[in-house]
C-alpha cells in the first residue's frame, strides 16, 4: 500500500506541481482547469479516467460544462502519497496537450 | 430558449421523477447513484456526455470512484426547464440499465 509523504516529501512534490495547490483541512492537492467546451473537458475527463483505472488511482472531480475542478488523494492512506504526484504529473500533461 | 417550469409544472414533472430532489436554495434537481466500481460509474458518464453533447444541455456532476452526484438545472433560464427533465429521464434510464 501506498505510504503518506511526509512533510519534506510531500513540500518536494508540491514544488514541481506548481498548477496544484493544497486543499484546506486535508491532506489533499487540487486543480481546476478550464477547456475549450464541454466535449474538450470530456476528453480530457476519458484520458484521465483510463489512466485512473490502469493505476487503481481514481480522482475525485466535478465537472461543469468546460471546467473541471480535481482533487487528488489516496484514501486507503488517509492522505497524499506518490501516487496522487503520479496521478498529477499524467493530468498536467493531458491539460498541456500531450 | 427553454422557459422556466412554473410552479405546477414543476411539481408535476417532480412527481414522475422520484429519484430526484429539489437542491436547496436553487432551482435545480439532483440525483445521487452509486454503481458497482469507477468503471461502472465512468461508463454511465460517458452515455450522459454523449448524449448532453447531442441535447447541448449538460449536467453538473461530481464523481468520486463509484459514485456520481448530479445536478441538473438550465444556466441560461436560471432554473429548471424541460430541457432538465429530459436529460433526468435519460440518466434515469441508463441508470436503470437501459
Amino acid at each position: 500500500m501506498a505510504r503518506k509523504l511526509d512533510d519534506d516529501e510531500r513540500a518536494a512534490a508540491l514544488a514541481t506541481l506548481p498548477e496544484w495547490a493544497l486543499v484546506a483541512g486535508r491532506d489533499a492537492i487540487t486543480r481546476s482547469i478550464r477547456f475549450k467546451d464541454f466535449n474538450a473537458a470530456f476528453a480530457f475527463m476519458t484520458r484521465v479516467a483510463l489512466k485512473a483505472e490502469k493505476m487503481d488511482h481514481h480522482p475525485e472531480w466535478f465537472n461543469v460544462y468546460n471546467r473541471v475542478d480535481i482533487t487528488l488523494s489516496t484514501h486507503d492512506a488517509g492522505g497524499l502519497t506518490e501516487r496522487d504526484v503520479a496521478l498529477a504529473r499524467f493530468i498536467d500533461q493531458v491539460a498541456a496537450g500531450a
